[in-house]
Formats: structure tokens, C-alpha cells, sequence
């Protein structure tokens, strides 16, 4: 039978050890606190907003809102992240992007200090990732990957393991974090072709799909018993919600698989929180 | 026949694109310099430090030396590198390492700024290789890696790279590169186990080898016509200098291959030369 890797059943678990770890540091005095920074009423930030809101709440983690309009200057921006730096109550930072046009994304990653950078959007973030100093975060679905397969007991030393993308945002992180645990890792990636592409996967144990394309990975990518961790969120011809998998056609194949909706996205609010948390306890 | 990647025709051909660089950048009133730290009198130093100066000389780089003494304390060294960072006329800088164990090295890299860090040593080169925006420089012998196979036209588009080793020194960064020219890159390493690393070595069009481990590579992991770089340099039992490839072994088979000694290690000092004048000319 293949196992469902139900996300929830993972941030459920999460959420039930963070809640004893916000308690034990609001016996210590400390409250941890997360801020939001949303420019604008994008629908999808704001549904994200909502979630992280809700799960913040069943933590114990503080939320306070930057909302700026539309409109707001860089200078400005620039000025509230200052404010946010210095703030010593605020541990960690969620900043949506992309920014208005009139604004300059990658000063304001800049201007972002990497410890209170929960996201993982900030150079030393990802200088961090690279080196294994663990300065700053991974981005959060980059780390939910990982908290889904280390709640399953899927152990990677010596696996190998496919990544399928290459972006800062998944890819390149969880390659980096396979590595440190000790995984073989291949990154595959536009220009891999095909065939090379389904060898590659064939001979992994754990294939980390994150390309982007919808319903991409049929189950010519896929051998019996392999671990399937699929990070896509596109919409289908349908309409409806999908990953970079081919459910239907993989998962009466391989060993365990995440599903679209309800996988890998319902993970990364709760692992938002766990780096909060993080953030906290290394203030103080 | 199998081609022998030699260093020096890459240097070659390197130093006499770099004189033409300094010449124009001479005419434009800028003079290229490298400042060298070193700190006591390690033999390997002083003899990568003498290679380095005649090669700045051939390519038309000025070379500076901040010597100090095996005693010199943290603040001193630190006070040496706030001086070159302001000193507008230094445009690379070489520190070796290990530093004596009074020096903080970490704190060291810290103080010294990415734009003048021609070795890839600071946090900021590092996310510079990760994101691909190409801040500060990479380590120089994973660029000699990627020089040597852009000399001889191997193209990696589409290739399949075996990187062995993991190291912030070559394996990581060179997989950043590898993939940032679009091959697909698999990373080994120490946890892979002998029989997959094989299978992944056999299945590569490129072979960059970078344990550490004199002789490790026989020709049971390599497949005709592959392109074999050899980054190691060891010691072997007879006291001999050899790569982390066994050379007699391999060379019938594969279809390229660098020599130990007179491959990648040829290359360093004129990458290293490379990114002083790269570094010099963003500085105008």
C-alpha cells in the first residue's frame, strides 16, 4: 500500500511541539513574535496571511502587521524594516514579494537583517544554507520538504535523491539540505532532457519535485517503493488545483507520496512558526 | 587518443588575455592590484605566494604583502584588513588560511569586504556562487575547474557532471557553477557508498574529482570518452604527488583528463589573477 505524506498530520505534530516551546519561553519572559510586511491586497498573500494568523494563534506566536499601501516609496519601506530591526520584540519577518514595480526587491532583502529573517530571503539566509552555518532560515516550503520526510522516519544517508528545479526558493535549498543529511543529490532541471531526466529519477530513492509544471512526473519517473515529495501548486486544464505529480498515474507505484492540496503547502506556516521560535530562542 | 587537459595551455592563454585587460585598464589610468596576507612563514604558503607574484607580473598585476608576524593578535590583523578595505587602490585580496589558532578566522572572513575578495572566501562570494548574482568571487580552484573546460570547449549543457566532494572549497561551489552553465550535476560524497558512486560516476560525461583521497578513482568508475578533471593533490605511499584520480589507470579509458601534477592546480594562480583584474575593472 502507498503511504499518503499528509502534511497536516505534520504540522499538526509540529504545532503540538512548538506549543510547549512558546510556553517554556513565556515562562522565560519571552513572547515570540512574528511580523508580517504586505504591500498592497494581493488575494493569494492575503490567504496566506490568514493561514500563518490562524496557525501563529495555536502556537503562541505574537503577530503585528506592516501593511503599507500600494503606492508607499522605497524610502519608506526601507524606513519600516529599519523599524523592524531595531525592534527587539520582533524575532522574525515574513516580507511578500514581489514588491510594487517602484520598489527595489533586492534592497529591501538587503535591508533585512538575516536573523530576523524567517523567510529566507536575505543573502545570509542563503550564505547560511550554502555553508552549512545555519545564519539566518531556509525559505519555508525548502525546509517543510525536509520536516515531512523527517516526520515519516524517511532517513536520507546515503539515499539518493532527484531535485527537480533549480530556484532559490526550493531547489537549490533542499539540495543543500539533502546534502547536509548526508543524501547524494542530483539537481535536474530544464536543460537535463527527457530521457536523462526519468534515469534520474529512476535510480533515486526520494524525488523532490519542484519544476513547476503541472502534472509533469508520470509514473515513467518512478520506481516501486520511492518516496514522491511533490512541492508544485499549478492549476490543471480543469481548473483544479495540481502538482508538478502525476497523482493518479504515480502514487499506485512508488512507496509514499504527498498530495496537491494538502501535502508540502500545509507544512510551511507551521514551519514559519518553528522559525520564528527560532529566531526567538537565539535573541535571548 | 586521450587528450591531456594541461593547465599550462590554459594559463597560457589566460595571462595573454589578461596582459591585453591590464594594458587597456593601464591606458584608463587604473593598475590592477592584489594585496597578499600572510601571516608567519608556512612553506606552502610561501611557495603558492611566489608562483602568485611571478604570474602578476607576466599579466601586468601590482602585488602588495601585508606580512605579520606567527604572533600577531586579532585586533592587529583585523586593524590590517579595515586598512585594505579602505585602501581604494587594492582591488584583491589573498589571505592564507589556516590562520595561527589565536585568529578567529570566521571573524577574519567577516571583516573582509566580497568586492575585494578575489579567493571566495567571505559569506558574500559564497551566496554570491549560490544565488548566481555573481557578488564577490568564487574559490579559485573551483573556477580553474570551469576555465579548464571552457579552454577546451566541453560544453556542460545538457551534460551529466559527477562532483566528488562536498567542500565550500571546490565540491559545493563547482556544482553551483556546473549548474549555472546548465549541466546536471550529482554530488558525492564520503555517505554515497562505493557501488552508487560508481553507477553515478559511469553514468556522467564529466568527472570532477575533489576528495582528497590519493588515487581513489580507478578506471572501474570511469566510461570511455568521459572528460576527467583531477582536483586532488596528495602524497601517495611512495611520497609521490598524485591526484585523487589513479591517472594510469583512468587515462586509457576516458576521453580527457588533467594530469597531477600540471592540471587544475596550473590554473589557480592565473584565475586568481583573473578576478583581481575582474574585481579592478567593477571598481571603476
Amino acid at each position: 500500500m502507498t503511504q499518503l505524506l499528509k502534511g497536516k498530520e505534520v504540522a499538526d505534530a509540529l504545532t503540538e511541539r512548538l506549543q510547549n516551546q512558546t510556553a517554556e519561553l513565556q515562562r522565560r519572559g519571552v513572547k515570540p513574535c512574528l511580523t508580517i510586511v504586505r504591500v498592497g491586497e494581493n488575494d493569494s498573500d492575503l490567504s496566506y496571511e490568514r493561514g500563518a494568523m490562524k496557525r501563529a494563534e495555536k502556537v503562541g506566536v505574537t503577530v503585528k502587521q506592516y501593511i503599507f499601501e500600494e503606492t508607499i516609496s522605497q524610502e519608506e519601506l526601507l524606513g519600516g524594516i529599519e523599524e523592524i530591526n531595531e525592534d527587539a520584540s520582533i524575532h522574525g519577518v515574513l516580507i511578500f514579494q514581489p514588491l510594487p514595480k517602484q520598489i527595489d526587491d533586492a534592497a529591501v532583502r538587503k535591508a533585512l537583517r538575516p536573523e530576523k529573517d524567517v523567510d529566507g530571503i536575505t543573502e545570509g539566509s542563503l550564505a547560511g544554507i550554502f555553508t552549512g552555518t545555519h545564519r539566518g532560515f531556509a525559505p519555508c516550503t525548502a525546509r517543510a520538504c525536509m520536516e515531512i520526510l523527517d516526520h515519516y522516519g524517511i532517513d536520507l544517508i546515503g539515499k539518493r535523491v532527484a531535485v527537480l528545479g533549480r530556484s532559490l526558493v526550493i531547489g537549490k535549498p533542499v539540495a543543500m539540505m539533502v546534502m547536509e543529511k548526508n543524501g547524494t543529490v542530483t539537481v535536474c532541471h530544464s536543460k537535463t532532457g527527457k530521457e536523462a531526466m526519468i534515469e534520474i529519477c529512476q535510480n533515486s530513492d526520494v524525488l523532490i519535485a519542484a519544476m513547476g509544471r503541472a502534472a509533469m512526473i508520470d509514473k515513467s519517473y518512478v520506481k516501486a517503493g520511492q518516496t514522491v515529495i511533490d512541492v508544485g501548486i499549478n492549476v490543471n486544464e480543469e481548473g483544479k488545483l495540481c502538482g508538478d505529480v502525476d497523482f493518479d498515474s504515480v502514487s499506485p507505484l512508488c512507496g509514499a507520496i504527498t498530495p496537491v492540496p494538502g501535502g508540502v503547502g500545509a507544512v510551511t506556516t507551521a514551519v514559519l512558526m518553528l522559525q520564528v521560535i527560532e529566531a526567538a530562542k537565539l535573541s535571548v
